[in-house]
């Protein structure tokens, strides 16, 4: 039986929606008095695992999801050994640099050299400011980002936007996009490439749902 | 003047009765309506930040807040350069190693060597399995660690275990406790060696109100 690993969070009603398209029923899983983390769907043909957006990737490299939903940046962020199948166009977002809209950068060159950094996203900004040759000193955060230009800790912050309207309430402008992040379905790669439980199959549903719309 | 970090979550009420038996209120944080992250307390004498309970030791390392409450735990796992200054008693705790209850193992030094532990509290755990020459294999997760065990994952979690009900919930006993966690007051070191807006005054009052209960 296939097990997929599903994101708590914003992508959660889009993934579900998605599998219903298919004729599985996860949709338990949105119940708000659901304490289930592991359920089957009704008709026994499948299972899935609610768990947080940062961890599907590891039930999928692991094995114990064969096929999992998540976010670009997640991959981008974690870089995990799994296969990469299909980009499932919901969930759109995007991994920007903001600063006070009162502030004198417009662009990341404008940026000084070792200006600080907070963010959730560590590794991509890392490796963009790498890339654009910037020497800068990043402050891991875990949540409310836009506290660090707020307080005076950092000059500006690298964090996903999707609406922008927490950056709008914080006094905050987007002065770069790092890059672009949608929902991306993903395999274990050893079942994907010995097509276990007949994977390909349901992949390539999935493939003809989302290329349809 | 004055900024407190304080930690949004479990510890959050004790931590603001503890400063409102200073005469501080930063009650509106218990407001579940309140999008504040930074108020001012009624009386004009000091200010407080919310944020996550792994990022008040951030705000306090980098003296955007003089004094920070958080757990033992998050000390014990990111290290951060801060004065650990008073035991506050509340957030009573422990990091312990718990495995499904018809498991074999039933000591930490029962588990077989390489085994897989899920973990929210990577380099907790990876130096205590030090310390007892097991090698293993850590698994980092970012939430629902009890799910490891579930889906046959890992052989063993290691994480906070408060009232027991997550771990009775999904089958888990514990089998051992790493170390125990309170809540501490933690300070900005510079501010605190320079006893800056009299820091030691505030200091050595919670100290007294802890020590009175």
């Amino acid at each position: 039986m296939i097990t997929f690993a599903l994101p708590k969070g914003s992508l959660l009603e889009d993934s579900i929606a998605l599998l219903q398209s298919l004729g599985l029923d996860f949709s338990l899983f949105l119940d708000k008095s659901n304490r289930l983390l592991q359920i089957t769907d009704p008709t026994g043909a499948a299972r899935a695992l609610l768990v947080r957006a940062q961890d599907v990737s590891v039930y999928v490299e692991y094995g114990q999801a064969q096929i999992g939903i998540v976010g670009e940046d997640v991959l981008r962020e974690k870089m995990p050994r799994v296969a990469r199948l299909v980009d499932l166009g919901f969930g759109k977002c995007r991994l920007s640099i903001a600063v006070p809209k009162d502030s004198p950068y417009t662009s990341a060159l404008d940026l000084p050299p070792h200006c600080r950094i907070a963010t959730k996203s560590v590794r991509c900004a890392r490796e963009y400011f790498q890339s654009i040759d910037l020497p800068v000193e990043i402050i891991p955060l875990y949540g409310s980002v836009e506290l660090g230009p707020i307080t005076g800790m950092s000059e500006a912050i690298v964090d996903l936007v999707s609406t922008g309207r927490t950056l709008k309430d914080n006094g905050l402008v987007e002065i770069e996009v790092l890059f672009e992040s949608t929902a991306r379905l993903i395999a274990h790669q050893l079942s994907y490439r010995l097509n276990k439980d007949n994977l390909s199959d349901v992949i390539d549903k999935i493939r003809y749902t989302v290329n349809e719309k």
